[in-house]
């Protein structure tokens, strides 16, 4: 599959007319979805191994990985699922919340900026700056003019960390209306799941055309050439899966990694090993 | 295997007399210690699960993961293998390398302590606040009367994290001299492992018989009932790798951690999800 090609938010994307329960790329059944999950796991370590030699050889590239979705979308699924095959060592995770009255004080990429994957890292974003214009959009968290104005602050504070060696592979993962309410029924029907289900849930479920306008927008407004959105059907759970995988190995082969070559002389230093000896 | 009881550091506890290439508790082959961690897994992931569903319901209990280890020792790899099989969302992972002018201002725990645990989180320390009485005894990088002071701080600093809930694992991971010789060649060997070699290191491998006896009075002043070392043989991969995710497991075990029941009707909230249709 090419998923970077196929699920990538173009300038007339339309959210509404994209079925989520779709499967783009990928002709398989489910297990050979999974197994070609599995397969890929390999890959995908090693890639990120190569990314954070770099970073400790110097080379100032990182990878930002932003997840979007309404709850049950499987954000956290991705994270076990796919992130969960690479050295946690290489990994920055971070979730964000409803903000704290101090988080609120500031500009809402205060919070932010913070949590930006060093180099040779793989940040994660489960949720993001994007919430301020999604829940913040649809609730009149701030005012008209300021959600507006976030838009354009997004789109600097992407620029820059392009610039400054980071590719961002921004994922929404699109569930069904339908489908969020089988898994918000399975939260209730078992007892090890009551702790992933907040009432709260439900009063976003009530405002889904609110989401979805918001989603619209945003992802119209914030995908760009050096940023895109790829929005990634997400009713089949392993198909979402295995399209972020997909996604994060197209970015990293396309950073070209190599392993750094030795920067001593690698006889010498073999040398002097071999005449160490314990006193 | 119970390498709870096994490893864990005595009062007249010797490490010059502990061979690094022992087993204890495991009579296996390589291949079924392998095969017993891969099979352990899926256990630690779901108590790992159960921590962080206790922390989102209001528990405030946490685990810490102390690794120390000389160069090679294999903190990497348990991260890799080990911490590996959780959920990234669970784990906050923190390697203590060389301290930054700034935190050299400071005390040596001022750069620790935003690191630890959340409620629900396991935190693991890729090298800890241990170095400021190993790397800064051995190198004399503070007074004797500052190293001495040291001791009761970090015991002080431990009782009050788990006091507050932090369950504390801390882990030695004791590599034998010949077998850090043969891993430093290994990545002198192959191009893709000279990121892994620093000429710094064989600096700290002349020094091995100062950092034995810095880890073990370090070990000694440290080692309480509250938060015991356990001194883990580590030349062969697998089997200290085996002997954490026990020692991981039988924290995790000991913690009791049941699924949270569920804070609110789940039959009125089954009911008004059901009542919920799309606009």
């Amino acid at each position: 599959m090419d998923p970077g090609v196929r699920l990538v938010a173009r300038p007339r994307f339309d959210l509404s007319a994209l079925p989520s329960d779709a499967r783009p790329g990928f002709d398989g059944s489910r297990k050979s979805g999974k197994r070609a999950l599995r397969g890929a796991s390999a890959e995908l370590a090693e890639l990120q191994e190569r990314l954070y030699a770099a970073g400790i050889d110097g080379d100032d590239r990182a990878v930002l990985l932003v997840l979007q979705g309404m709850d049950t979308a499987g954000k956290g699924g991705i994270v076990g699922h796919v992130v969960g095959a690479v050295n946690p060592q290489g990994v920055h995770y971070t979730a964000f919340k409803k903000p704290t009255r101090e988080e609120l004080a500031h500009d809402f990429l205060w919070r932010v900026r913070p949590h930006v994957p060093r180099p040779g890292i793989i940040g994660v974003f489960d949720r993001s700056h994007y919430e301020d214009v999604l829940i913040g959009r649809v609730r009149a968290l701030a005012s008209p003019e300021e959600i507006e104005r976030r838009y354009a602050a997004i789109d600097e504070f992407e620029r820059e960390l392009v610039d400054g060696g980071t590719r961002i592979v921004k994922v929404m993962l699109h569930v069904g209306f339908d489908e969020q309410e089988r898994r918000l029924l399975h939260r209730l029907d078992r007892p090890d799941k009551y702790w992933k289900f907040n009432p709260a849930d439900l009063d976003e479920r009530e405002l889904w055309p609110e989401y979805r306008q918001a989603y619209q927008i945003a992802i119209t407004r914030t995908s760009t050439d050096y940023a895109p959105w790829h929005v990634v059907p997400a009713d089949h759970k392993w198909y979402a899966r295995l399209a972020v995988q997909q996604l994060l190995i197209e970015a990293l082969q396309d950073m070209e990694l190599g392993w750094p070559p030795p920067r001593f002389d690698v006889d010498a230093q073999r040398e002097r090993l071999r005449s160490l000896t314990v006193r």
